[in-house]
């Protein structure tokens, strides 16, 4: 049986559930306009902005998705080794080699481990417990 | 109630589940010489050679681990973006600056998330779906 959790792991749990969900819902703003029509929206406007800034000609840019649900495309971060798991890297140079719809699913697919991946870091920067992880995870299956 | 999956789903997901846990064990060598016993081998021979080629003087450098259990310290991939996933950037900077147990701590969990980013990544390049999920996930749980 699971123990109970201390209110402040609970506090912690939903601390990091938020943080994810909220980069998520900038990421799909980015992507998707917000809107669950993955294929029928990649010519909206948000789209369409992101789709311009992924210039190949500029240098090596990140999608990021923010704890308060805005998404930048930027350079990476300054600071090595990065203080939270990073985006992937030149997502811009593979804009222009392959169809619009191919190229939207590999940011999705990208930007999902990148979700993944500070999910995960969280979880063991807080010593998240098999417990806790596990509540994460439900959480996360009902974002 | 789950629906079964072809034999091909199940190579795949089986497939995704031995690359991350052979790059898994080859982490594990460098970090802990293959011992389970984490911070009494903080100075096996393994993780000394680890330890040493973390040089803060060299370039920013990644820990990898392959399909074959081994692990290299080496520089990101050339490609942009990265055919999968890459592992945190510059580990070796953080090496002085902190002590050894911290930095390690630091570096494992990092590991931690790129192999999440990773098993992510392939669950969505190979478009897993929820039954083929859960159960690298339940498969990851006995790593």
């Amino acid at each position: 049986m699971d123990r109970r959790l201390t209110a402040c792991e609970e506090d912690l749990v939903e601390y990091v559930f938020h943080d994810i969900k909220a980069r998520r819902a900038g990421i799909l703003k980015a992507l998707t306009a917000g809107n669950s029509t993955f294929f029928v929206l990649i010519f909206s406007r948000d789209f369409e902005v992101f789709h311009q800034q992924c210039d190949p000609a500029k240098e090596n840019l990140c999608l990021y998705g923010f704890p308060d649900e805005h998404w930048e495309f930027n350079l990476p971060a300054d600071e090595v080794p990065p203080e939270i798991p990073e985006p992937v890297l030149g997502i811009n140079f593979a804009r222009d080699g392959t169809n619009k719809k191919d190229w939207l699913s590999l940011v999705a697919i990208h930007s999902d481990a990148w979700l993944n991946a500070l999910a995960s870091y969280f979880g063991g920067r807080f010593q998240f417990d098999r417990t806790q992880r596990k509540r994460k995870g439900n959480d996360n299956a009902r974002k």
